[in-house]
């Protein structure tokens, strides 16, 4: 057995720690009372006595609630195999609706022979369950019921889960107004709300049912902004084992879904251990594993092949596919004056064939066929934009547009049969010219969903493009895009490593934050504040705590000032002991309380009076850090 | 000799290393014949034979010449001695103008005291030089002669700088126009030009005749976007031999000026070190020094003690001094509702005092002398945002713009004095409150030059706040502001040590060339193109040449793929030898060119007629690796 084959056993080393100062709590439903929403909740410590002396604040500060992807991974209550896969929490949701059959095997052709090769056994997941089809004539999607007006509990599942406790918030949470391009958010995300968006096409909860392992989320502009993180082995690297933990890893780190973009060989078995693994949406591109079956020959694929394929990856659980349907034959042609021509794969692939069999390319001529596989397991589209500029020079071209009028043409189709559809985007884009994509987006496409890669602003620092692109991830999620794909450090170099899976998660989840504190989405400015307050009263334990990456946090402080003693001092690292602007500004704020002034009148006022009394008493109230203990 | 006092010495290990594939070239002037203006030159690899054939592209790739603030570090020609310092290229021309005498001895009693105390003389910078003043009565600020129309080899130094040899890419550039909310970049940048922009205010050319080693820069939104490095020791850490370094260290990486923020002891010679040896301007906030000599009691501050500082840095050659005149008396109470209060530490200090006599800034009542002592050397103002938002919730607050407003008066004063000014911004503001920030300041101050610290866009992601402030930089950036301040991923939490000043550094690189491309500065796309051109070619020697740190682009491509066939191999570590989007995208152009098919019309044409040609070929260019050495 190769080393590189290696498969998952139960001393694996799967991530399993919790996050320091948290714990893992469900809210229950209310219309579905078997409803369990996980969510972290961090604790904060007291305010020390100075912070806390009369009515300014409060000595206990309550804990805050925060969106978890992480999954039963954080919550040690739960007995986790990876080799037999996490708890199926969605199962009998999806028998309870009745519109479902179990198979008595898998329907792919190629999945039969890979399941009759005995060689694979040694790489197989060894608790395959017989897979769900909706029953002849049924339609299984969640736009289906939404727009019967049904309320599903993952429909509720996911009103609980963007609300965060809201309610526990009210009154303090004090966060800005947002500005919203269009987006219309409202002061609560109720169920009712959350239906209405899916059955419009504005909103998508991908959902297979084949995969009920995942923990239902949304993604559309009038919710939470999500990330997507790629992860996939190839010809060149990586094992199976790997691909599991790096599914773990990144959801730990806030990926709200993840694409398996693997190439290289044993692409069907890697799949199975990532699905049966995974607490969030899987995304595939199935023309990747479509041309591995044709060892490479783009000319070679077939409709009969892809139908197959995507049979295949529907009934082990995919939630959505990315289909290059909009690279039409006589859009290809636009590229060939491009700097950098036609960079993402299924984008050229399709292209090849075009050109190889001078016809239209069969993801467009065979799109209806493609939607009534879909809708039998409630498998999503992810519309590619496979004509997307890989450069600044080809920002915003006539091929990139020309494709997605054509994506907008596909999505009224999709939404003929009620299946859910998103919309991929570029690329790369000067930072002007990214709002013309969003508005064409959403005019074209009928506000659907826009899911983008970045986009990138500029093209001079590989190395570092998780950052040339989360500057324009911020704003087009501003702007209204639902779903930002993270890319790592590595980008256009290499492959991610675990590091730089971690380091594009977390740039990703701090551009789709600047989105939604943009949006004014309510209560995303609640963390904010209390990690703001904790740096004031020099909390450092909350402020780490409250942290996107509280171990990164926490090393980085330890750095300069390790001790423990430093983690409760009342100056930090950047001005040291002698000095501290903090600690002046509580001096301004304690003088004008000890004298009643609590509006700025008055302190006005009073400062005139009692300017020589202050004097008197020091003006100086710094305490050594060994008199803090 | 304590370890942490270590002075450099000849075998000091300061950066001298050229960059990869890079020459420097000096640039001469034509009104002035003496000016060499420094730049980089990247020089690129041929093309290919198959990207070159026939009419397409060319088989040499012109050299692209990008600015350069690395100073003579990166000329091996230069010898260099950090004991003597770096040649004071700007000397004569300071002399030539005949409006300054050089002064016996330094003018400040502390400089005095200090050079006369032999316990320092292990720390003292070895080559003192008497410095300059204004000969009584004269004016010697570029702003001064700017507005009596004359231009001097600075303003024509920076002209041909920010050009960048942009007339020997003309006709090659294809650049997107861009989107400058109301800036007014001309298609070349005169000399005639800059002065105009500094007699209007629009722009700085920060220029103590005490710092004749610099390289003329300039500071203003219609030139391209500078960033700023913070360097500086506290009580806590560091070392002179440290701080002399990181400047070197900093510039080599892209900072325009480097503030020294040093807090702990013998600030005096630390600074001189650094001054010394800075090919950039150097901006200090010289209450921090003012503060340590009066042992941090804020309320002991005098206006007589803060006169001899500015004087002291003044003659030492400080560029630009951060000062808080801004921070008034009646602003202080504002604050005090604040989640996160006053943040900024000259902003504190200020307000300290202010309330301990209850009486107005004396930075404030005595502007107009600071302007008389600023220009006699030539020091720029930056004026001093000591009530910026340090959290979310405190951003756009009354506080923050009482106090913008004050700036703007300042400003007029300054100007009438021929004082050049630049205002600092937050700070901490979410994406949507960041253009009010801008296009208050342009208003309220006049269209000064705009200096801001970021923006933060969120509290939430400690360890990661240079992402999170190049998301706000970048935008404010492409809005009209005129430098950034960097900040590090240790901001909240530490020091930066070397390789956080590189990584700030780098990623205020990337959110000034957002900005830049954004704002359509003419050729900056330039770079852009070149190094697109390089990846759809797979010159990798060329892409890593063309980063913004090729060291790290280098390190990530080997990492997957280290060997050397690997960079001239015909694909990448992303999809492997068996599937390659660029190449695939390769055939497309081929094909087309195959069949002179060379605009689109023929080219639809074409392909219905030779599909079966094309097919009959195979339809599969790749080439083993090993084939193409």
């Amino acid at each position: 057995m190769a080393k590189k084959d290696n498969i998952p056993n139960s001393a694996s080393k799967i991530t399993r720690d919790e996050f320091p100062g948290s714990k893992k709590i469900y809210v229950e439903g209310e219309l579905h009372k078997d409803i369990r929403v996980a969510m972290r909740e961090i604790t904060l410590t007291d305010s020390k006595p100075m912070f806390t002396d009369g009515e300014f604040k409060k000595k206990a500060n309550a804990p805050v609630t925060v969106y978890d992807t992480s999954g039963p991974y954080t919550d040690p209550s739960i007995e986790i195999d990876v080799r037999k896969g996490i708890p199926a929490i969605r199962k009998q949701w999806i028998l309870d609706r009745g519109d479902v059959e179990e198979l008595d095997g898998i329907s792919s052709e190629y999945g039969k022979e890979r399941l009759e090769n005995s060689e694979l056994n040694h790489l197989r997941f060894q608790h395959l369950q017989k897979p769900l089809r909706a029953k002849d004539g049924a339609n299984v999607t969640q736009m289906h019921y939404a727009k019967k007006g049904i309320i599903t509990p993952e429909m509720e599942y996911v009103a609980i889960r963007e609300n965060q406790r809201l309610q526990e918030y009210k009154g303090t949470i004090n966060q800005h107004p947002g500005q919203g391009f269009g987006a219309n958010i409202p002061e609560v995300i109720t169920p009712e709300f959350v239906r209405s968006e899916i059955a419009a096409g504005r909103a998508v909860l991908p959902n297979n049912i084949n995969h009920p392992e995942t923990e239902p989320m949304i993604i559309g502009r009038n919710f939470l902004v999500k990330i997507n993180a790629n992860i996939g082995n190839s010809a060149v690297t990586s094992s199976i084992e790997e691909e599991v933990e790096k599914t773990v890893w990144a959801t730990r780190w806030g990926a709200d879904t993840v694409m398996d973009l693997s190439t290289g060989k044993n692409i069907h078995e890697t799949r199975e251990w990532v699905i049966r693994n995974s607490p969030v949406p899987i995304g595939t591109v199935p023309i990747y594993q479509a041309l591995e079956k044709v060892n490479g020959k783009a000319e070679d694929l077939t409709w009969e092949l892809f139908r197959d394929t995507l049979i295949e990856q529907a009934e082990q659980g995919v939630d959505y596919f990315t289909i290059h349907a909009g690279v039409l034959l006589r859009y290809v042609p636009m590229t060939a004056n491009r700097v950098t021509g036609i960079v993402s794969r299924g984008g050229s692939i399709m292209a090849k064939w075009c050109l190889a069999h001078h016809k239209e390319n069969f993801l467009y001529t065979h799109f209806e066929d493609i939607c009534e596989i879909m809708k039998q397991y409630d498998v999503g589209f992810s519309l590619g934009d496979g004509l997307r500029p890989g450069s600044i020079a080809d920002a915003n071209d006539r091929a990139q547009f020309a494709e997605l009028e054509t994506l907008g043409e596909l999505t009224k189709i999709a939404w003929e049969h009620d299946v859910q559809v998103m919309i991929e985007g570029p690329g790369h884009v000067p930072l002007h010219m990214i709002k013309e994509n969003m508005d064409k987006e959403l005019r074209d496409c009928f506000e659907a969903p826009f899911y983008t890669l970045g986009p990138l602003t500029q093209d001079i620092a590989p190395g570092y493009d998780h950052i040339t692109s989360a500057i324009g991830a911020a704003n087009i999620g501003w702007y209204g895009t639902a779903m930002l794909c993270y890319v790592t450090p590595k980008e256009h170099l290499g492959l991610p490593n675990r590091d730089d899976v971690k380091e594009g998660v977390i740039t990703y989840k701090i551009a789709a934050h600047a989105a939604d504190l943009a949006k004014g989405f309510p209560g995303s400015q609640i963390r904010d504040n209390a990690m703001s307050l904790a740096r004031f009263e020099f909390r450092w334990e909350d402020q780490f705590n409250l942290s996107l990456d509280p171990d990164t946090a926490r090393a980085y402080h330890d750095e300069t000032l390790p001790s423990d003693n430093a983690k409760v001092a009342h100056f930090c690292s950047m001005c040291g002991p002698h000095f501290c602007s903090m600690k002046i500004t509580q001096d301004v704020r304690d003088y004008a309380k000890e004298h009643g002034l609590n509006d700025q009148e008055a302190l006005e006022e009073g400062m005139k009076e009692k300017m020589d009394e202050f004097k008197a008493k020091g003006g100086e109230l710094y305490l050594e850090p060994e008199k803090l203990q």
